[in-house]
């Protein structure tokens, strides 16, 4: 144990994909917690999409990253010194800790909680957290898919999109069909998770697949994806469908080259519901979705994956794996062995 | 009156505005009622957007009008033969007629209705028919404005759009704004429908003076027109706006040139809703609707404006003017005055 801490802050706003000059990696003391606060020891960190929408300078659900701040993201750490009653010293803590080795949380902020006993971190940053919460809400309270639906999930091998195809299962949809990149994944969903279909948008044509396949249409389209996916899903909408718009992690590195979505006149034609969502906007009803989701998994009907990356010093490739599509599953650092 | 009846049957597909050669004048012997129908002197034509999408040969909520159809289209007619109890002669009928100046109607179908007494024809075609319950159904079960919300709608110097702005100030709105083109109609709509504001398109830049009016961002959007007016508006949503799209005239002459829409992504960021609807899926409801509209015209609340163009020869020219901006309120077309 050193110390010192490392850290990562934004040193450049990227264009296009993030690599290593985007970051900087700063030595710094260990800090000291103040009255009310704790130093969190960061074990692991989640990796999402949503990470490069905050290095844009762009308006967003949240302020964009300061240049020579922390990178802002979720984890999960142990509290190794604390100045707090809330915080006590070898509790597991998750919350915003951003990129670094340590993490000062303070009892005055909503953003960190004690981690309740006998949960896997890993779970506790994939699919007991926001995670599957993002699945959970977006599926059931903005998809709200009916006994005997299509379900359509896009980028559904990846952490959300795993999870939202077996919830729609759990609660009786006819079909549940998963958009994923490469024959592997696509295998994975049907054979491991229970999906009906699969469709592999690096070989196979959406628009096309999605007739076949959904001849009464799709009711809930759950999108991570965004772009020419958005687009071929509209054009198959059954009458009353629900879009659940959850990310688009097609335009995420390049936003203003994004081409535009050419068919909304298909939400007229069937009268159609798209809505986006962030899941921060329920977390006062994260308990009971949690307590139902770990039932599932008790149960074995909601299998989860993690993709675990070791080593802080490779954040910036892990946040690029979600881009590439080489994940499969929630992708998550592992900060230091130590 | 002669024993010939003029209609238009559907000669050719228009590609972009429709002319004289996209319809054909046929003279045919006035119809004779079969038992269960009756036959309607066609005396005015309600004239919408939606009409022209009817003429691509392409999917839509109803079907293309096939070519050597009469061009369907909503009319109002008085019953000059009858061989039904539903339709005696000398009732007046409105329904889906079509452009000519006889139509059949029959009993067995759900299409025409008798109207009642004391009802001006072309108000029945405008405020008090499919034209007011869009205005209704959609801002009230679509938008769901609430107190003090800010209202914003495009086309509003339309037959729909003008209705939307006075519901939206009837049921309490905090601001309502209205996109239309031209100071003319922008006037009226501030000084004779009780609109806060207008912003005149073809003068002004949309985007900054919905940023300049609604500062609080807006809660209902209420949209007719698509393409760049629609991607203002999303621009400057609040957060949970709703987006009640109703049509999208800048788009009709034109489908497969227009613009995507580059900005569906400030739907997460808002956690916005957008929604198409028809008014046909309302036809239950509509008495309910039409009451609450009689009591508000009745009081001064609401008021509306037709447009009248004489001749069923003149029916294309009719059409065009929605595209072309130069209506105030609602296209009709007065048959003949025979």
């Amino acid at each position: 144990m050193t110390s010192t801490s490392r850290r990562l802050v934004l040193a450049a706003r990227p264009t296009g994909m993030v690599d290593a000059s985007v970051v900087e990696v700063q030595e710094v003391p260990i800090p000291e917690p103040e009255p009310g606060q704790a130093v969190v020891r960061v074990r692991y960190l989640s990796i999402d999409p949503t990470i490069r929408g905050w290095m844009d300078d762009r308006p967003g659900y949240l302020p964009p990253i300061e240049l020579g701040a922390v990178v802002r993201g979720g984890g999960i750490g142990e509290v190794v010194a604390s100045a707090s009653d809330r915080y006590p010293v070898g509790a597991s803590v998750f919350g915003m800790l951003g990129w670094q080795d340590h993490a000062v949380v303070d009892e005055g902020e909503a953003g960190a909680q004690v981690l309740p006993e006998g949960i896997e971190p890993t779970a506790a940053l994939s699919v007991f957290g926001v995670t599957g919460m993002t699945a959970y809400f977006g599926l059931l309270d903005v998809g709200r898919p009916q006994e005997g639906d299509t379900v359509v999930v896009s980028g559904a091998a990846g952490a959300t999109g795993s999870i939202v195809g077996q919830i729609a299962r759990i609660k009786g949809a006819g079909l549940v069909v998963g958009i994923a990149g490469g024959p592997e994944k696509c295998a994975w969903l049907v054979d491991e998770l229970g999906f009906d279909a699969a469709i592999d948008y690096k070989a196979e044509d959406v628009r096309g697949r999605l007739a076949e396949l959904c001849p009464d249409g799709i009711d809930v389209f759950f999108d991570n994806v965004g772009g020419e996916i958005l687009e071929a899903a509209l054009d198959n909408l059954a009458l009353r469908a629900r879009i659940a718009l959850c990310g688009a992690i097609s335009i995420y590195n390049d936003r203003d080259a994004a081409p535009g979505l050419p068919n909304t006149f298909e939400l007229i034609n069937t009268r159609s519901r798209m809505e986006g969502f962030l899941v921060l906007d329920y977390l006062d009803r994260f308990l009971e979705a949690q307590l139902e989701m770990f039932g599932w998994v008790a149960e074995g009907k909601v299998t989860h994956r993690e993709h675990v990356v070791e080593g802080l010093e490779n954040a910036v490739d892990a946040l690029n794996l979600l881009f590439t599509g080489q994940n499969t599953g929630k992708v998550i650092v592992a900060v230091s062995s130590a």
